[in-house]
């Protein structure tokens, strides 16, 4: 152990009152940890702002798609729009920025905590509303640009003036897509603003540490690579939740290093139980230290682990720690101690290396927004479980070797569209890198396009470059359907890439489950021959 | 292709702001269809207030069960007993009438869109809590009558003043069935009247055009037979979504020129996929001339196919149209081609025909919602499927041919209990009248009423009439317990029918799913035999 | 027959306006059951209050965890930290008490009816949140000596002032248990307040009536035990709905004897069908005569069944009686009749006897609150059905005889934990009282203690006393995990009980459901053998 992060909820502490700050207890600890040759990665507290806040302005809370008020005093609340939630945070950042900014200790900064979790990515509060209709104009300068982007004549969804657009609450019939998506970015963009103004400031006061942001993996509802501008490297945590597998942690590491493209660091690694998930077992002998080679093989520079000791008291009681509540170590300290030894000889051969694949697999979450929200099949859902194709989702765990048909079929069309190549690649060892299709492909020879069902004109354009100097490119279904509005193409599927395959979709199918058939892959293209399940959707040409 | 259907959302395009009505796009599209030999059916846009219209009057959107507001900007989110909204609605339909009333090329009128769409039958606004009690007092006279009809005594529900009686919202406990009941019954008045004003000034108007509107099947929510009064002909929407087998259509067809027992149109005809069931596959060939040879084989004197070109943009992008995204000719196209030919040879044989079977099935709209409330088993529910009892509604699909058991037993009381006897029927191509119990029986030689629970005192002396004339009335189960109140009769059931049956039900019994049992049809009865499934509910004579 | 209960709900009709009591209609009805010889309860109408109260002071109506006012006009909705409600209340119940309190034929009062029925025991209105505050500082005196008991300081959730603390709404985050818990005990302690209003009253305007109120078997939300303090003696509602097993209504007698250790009454036996269960069969011949003799093998003192007569209108409508809704007698009349024969050769037999059993089982309110919101594996429910573990609740029904397998593991980790030790004495005859933790257990020579999550200090010395003077104590798992606020103790589970138990528990695991497993009880320890299963939770010692 070289490295404690600290203070990522401590706003409450850290400011009591409005106004005064407390830092002698967090420059105890900082000391006590430097005296003992540990380095610290100090957070910003904003993800918890305190009592006192949301009790002078209630309105603080964020407002839900329904209307509702969401409840105050757990964490993520906070609509980013709020003026005074966005001075009070500026605040606190500046204060400790100032306070920490050229302690010796003190090595770098995660900015907030896992920005959007607890579906607080959407608010739906009037400052939102308000946001929105800024962002739209400044979008689009003329409202009847928008008319002609958002195409509502149908309904006649025809705005007269910028007051008329309404935020895409809850509402009896399905929203206008292009309302939809928009509202999305705009969202996603709110919050790359947000942290923009922490990593600004940070980067004015602590020009020698390092700034980061964990992220959650495979989280849909922002823009990972937009909110990730600006940062010295990414983060992430990393939990064994129900569902995951040793596959998709990999291919969540590889997203991972594809946002900056640049190696990474697992911000919080679990070191036994933990406590949110459908049911919580603690892991068995060589998990932690199987999770953490697993990093670093992936391109992980730095991993910590979540948390030192169980809390007492919270609502992560029940999440493990190096030390259980009594104090007691527990089985993942034993492996984390081990790994120190090992790494200890291995450090010289893993310094500057970073993972160099010649396949990358495009990830774009326009794409993933636009067909979560349109699947055109209910067993196709990006992000959320269709109940009624679950109904035994206890069935499907402790299959830790391969995704399971039940659970590629249902849960995640991401999980079968988008990890069923990344799976058959990483089953034969082939490494990939996860990135932006505006990405620069050079150097490539696969680029996977398993859902590009959005195409902006620059991505057009990179994929003409790639291909035209002798990329492969393999587009998946889906794929070259809609315009930047999520409007629909008027020529045929996929869109302007046809110069480049050279054929169409003359029509596509929504199957029903039991349409569904099985590919057989040849042993000459996987060395272990293996069926992939495939239906739901059918592309005709 | 001799008839187009226009403008039925078009209210924000028409009167682009208030008061400033432009009909300049709609004439010359009705122009250019009349060169081509295209005769229009307009409809009224009132479905989708335009965006400033609810910017101007936010509480023109419903407010649901739960007091939410709904969410504007889609359609039908205009609450019917909002001032303003009534008044904006007569506006606009005026100025269209008074427009295209003596126009040549319009041959009729479309009133507004599929009434109770999207769940907005009902609303639980104040306007329609003042229009509630007034509806009740105009009902009642006297408070203390409503008190002895609704019964309430037991949880102390007496009324002293109109103003003391709540709207049914979400409650606790569950509400006096009879005062959810005048509520149904009011909701469903409330959109007969919003309907009779178009109605009203459409005839002053286009005194030589037909009125209709377009009805959804068997939607549950208003009472059709009320609705249309004062209609030419009824008109629906033939979708064939999740769950509809060719019966479940036929019957529909049936029921839709039951309402005024006319024959009908279909507004809306699927031409290929829709977008918006559990999934929606492409149809198989000739789907779509099967489907207009049985819309006319039912009565059905016109139908039109939606949609002419699939939308590039809104939320019905993935609804397949004649023409698809790119302007390529569909599979539907051509069929739909195929029948104009067809019908050329066929219309002389065909005008002014229409079904007169010797068998009527009594459809009651109170009964519907007295037995959806009060099923007293969950698993006989009419209208929504109980999660429960249909885990895998996906293996229900690509049953073209049969009402699947499980979908039977699960999803629809309505489907097992009235669609059964009439499924028994159409196997022996025997026709069937669906109609309302106080339709004329005169001429029927059988009736059946599959599920007559409520008995109104018209329908009572309208079924004595006809068992008295020599007809044969076949009573299912549940029948003649409940009076016009939604209040037990203090008779045996089947109540005042008992003089008809000569036996009465000793006790019912709502049963496990275990005690079912199946009902063997002779050869003789049907001529394919036939297994029927039995259970859930049982009675004792 | 010899007792008849009335006015449980009829607020309305004997206080139709504000102040103006009319207790004709009632006094007739007792005097005409006091001609006939029987005997009557009174109900205080608390449960229902009038329309005119909810039409003047729309606020009395509780506001649920989500925000939303609830709707009004059934029963139960009402705020019990509503001023005006307290005060109407008080009033009503003066006003019967003063007229009944000396009445000859009365003999005693039903309080209210069913606290908490309908999910009505916690509010959260503005009156509840200052209410809430109140018994916080009451109870913790200092702010900071809160957040010490809560702590909160992780997630920075420290106070400093009691304005600050919000209510438990929903919220996006799950709530800090302590917080939670707290809310919990402050609930059921604001109806135990209410409810010691009403018995006040009663005691001083009635001292020689009994006073008892009708709980509801193992309903959750409120403790029983504080509820019921002051009681002469503890009635229940006894209704065999969905799930329900011989062994199940047992042990709610068990408990329903236990809360005050006393023998109890059936204030409601259900003669008949229900009208609010999944489904309602009608029983099969005797279960009236069996349950009833089951409710005085168990220590019941009174049986009254519910009800004389169906009603004829109200949302109970599909509720049985002993006569039925067209006045003829039921099967359950006649056995209710036969009944009352018996017992009158039995009655010198049962006169003064009481159950004295050897074996205690102790269920404890705080440790199924806490265990209810965390349960680290979501297949260990307390007393909501996970439904993704139970797709088909339809087979789990007509199973009298035991508890599933499937209905254990998934519905009711209390069914699980609490019931299993509790059916295997039962299935041997060996008795079990149920009690409180801090009941006096002398005289016991076993105490069970199923899940005992929670120690609060006078528990662990009651447990000290018990075992040291030679008793038998036998702990289930989750046993001394939590401090009586909620947090992890320092010390290794069983915590303070260590010193008892003489081991310590290493770690705990929370399992998947493949990793169950079967537990064979030998001949020798139950004469029937057993097969138990066993999962979802490990501890290792
Ligand atoms: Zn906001
Ligand atoms: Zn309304
Ligand atoms: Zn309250």
């Amino acid at each position: 152990f070289n490295t404690v992060r600290l203070a990522e909820f401590a706003w409450g502490l850290l400011e009591p009152e409005p106004d005064r700050c407390d830092f002698a207890w967090l420059d105890r600890a900082v000391d006590v940890l430097n005296a003992h040759g540990l380095r610290v990665v100090l957070s910003t507290p904003t993800a918890a702002p305190p009592p006192w806040l949301l009790a002078a302005h209630p309105d603080i809370a964020q407002v839900d798609e329904q209307g509702r008020r969401v409840g105050p005093g757990t964490r993520r609340e906070a609509c980013a729009n709020h003026p005074v939630y966005q001075e009070r945070s500026r605040r606190i950042v500046e204060q400790m920025a100032a306070h920490y900014g050229h302690h010796p200790g003190v090595i770098g900064w995660q900015t907030d905590n896992e920005f959007g979790c607890h579906d607080s990515a959407r608010c739906y509060c009037p400052h939102c509303q308000a946001a929105f209709r800024a962002w739209l104009q400044e979008k689009f300068t003329h409202v009847d640009t928008l008319n002609r982007a958002w195409g509502g004549a149908f309904w006649g969804e025809v705005y007269t003036s910028w007051e008329e657009i309404p935020l895409p609450t809850r509402s009896r019939a399905q929203r206008n897509p292009s309302h939809l998506l928009d509202f999305q970015r705009f969202s996603s963009d709110v919050w790359r603003r947000y942290h923009a103004q922490q990593i600004a400031i940070l980067r004015r006061r602590c020009p020698n540490h390092f700034v980061t942001h964990n992220l959650m993996g495979f989280f849909p509802d922002l823009n990972a690579y937009h909110l990730c501008e600006g940062l010295d490297f990414v983060s992430w945590d990393n939990y064994h939740y129900f569902g995951a597998t040793p596959a998709t942690v990999a291919a969540s590491h590889d997203h991972m290093r594809g946002v900056l493209r640049r190696n990474f660091w697992v911000m919080e690694q679990q070191a036994g139980q933990i406590n949110w998930s459908v049911y919580n077992p603690a892991p068995p002998p060589n998990f932690v230290r199987l999770k953490t080679y697993q990093a670093i093989a992936h391109g992980g520079d730095g991993v910590i682990y979540f948390r030192w000791r169980q809390a007492r008291a919270g609502s992560e009681q029940y999440h493990s720690g190096l030390l259980d509540h009594a104090g007691r170590t527990t089985a993942g300290y034993e492996e984390a101690r081990q790994i120190g030894a090992e790494l200890q000889r291995l450090a010289p051969m893993l310094a500057g290396t970073a993972p160099r694949p010649k396949v990358a697999i495009l990830l774009d979450y326009d794409s993933r927004w636009v067909l979560e929200e349109q699947p055109h099949n209910q067993l196709l859902r990006m992000n959320q479980p269709p109940d009624f194709v679950l109904p035994h989702p206890v069935l499907l765990m402790d299959r830790e070797d391969e995704p399971d048909e039940r659970f590629m079929t249902g849960r995640a069309w991401l999980a079968w569209q988008f990890l069923a190549p990344y799976i058959a690649l990483w089953e034969d060892n082939i490494p990939a890198d996860i990135v932006a299709p505006e990405a620069d492909l050079t150097g490539y020879r696969v680029v996977l396009a398993p859902f590009l069902n959005l195409l902006r004109p620059a991505v057009v354009s990179n994929l003409r470059r790639f291909v035209q100097a002798g990329g492969a490119l393999i587009l998946g279904p889906r794929s070259g359907l809609k315009d930047e509005h999520n409007r629909l193409f008027t020529t045929p599927q996929p869109g302007p890439l046809t110069e480049l395959t050279g054929s169409t979709v003359r029509f596509f199918d929504s199957l029903s489950p039991e349409r569904s058939n099985e590919l057989r892959w040849q042993e000459s293209v996987t060395r272990m021959g293996r069926v992939s399940p495939v239906g739901f959707w059918a592309e005709v040409l």
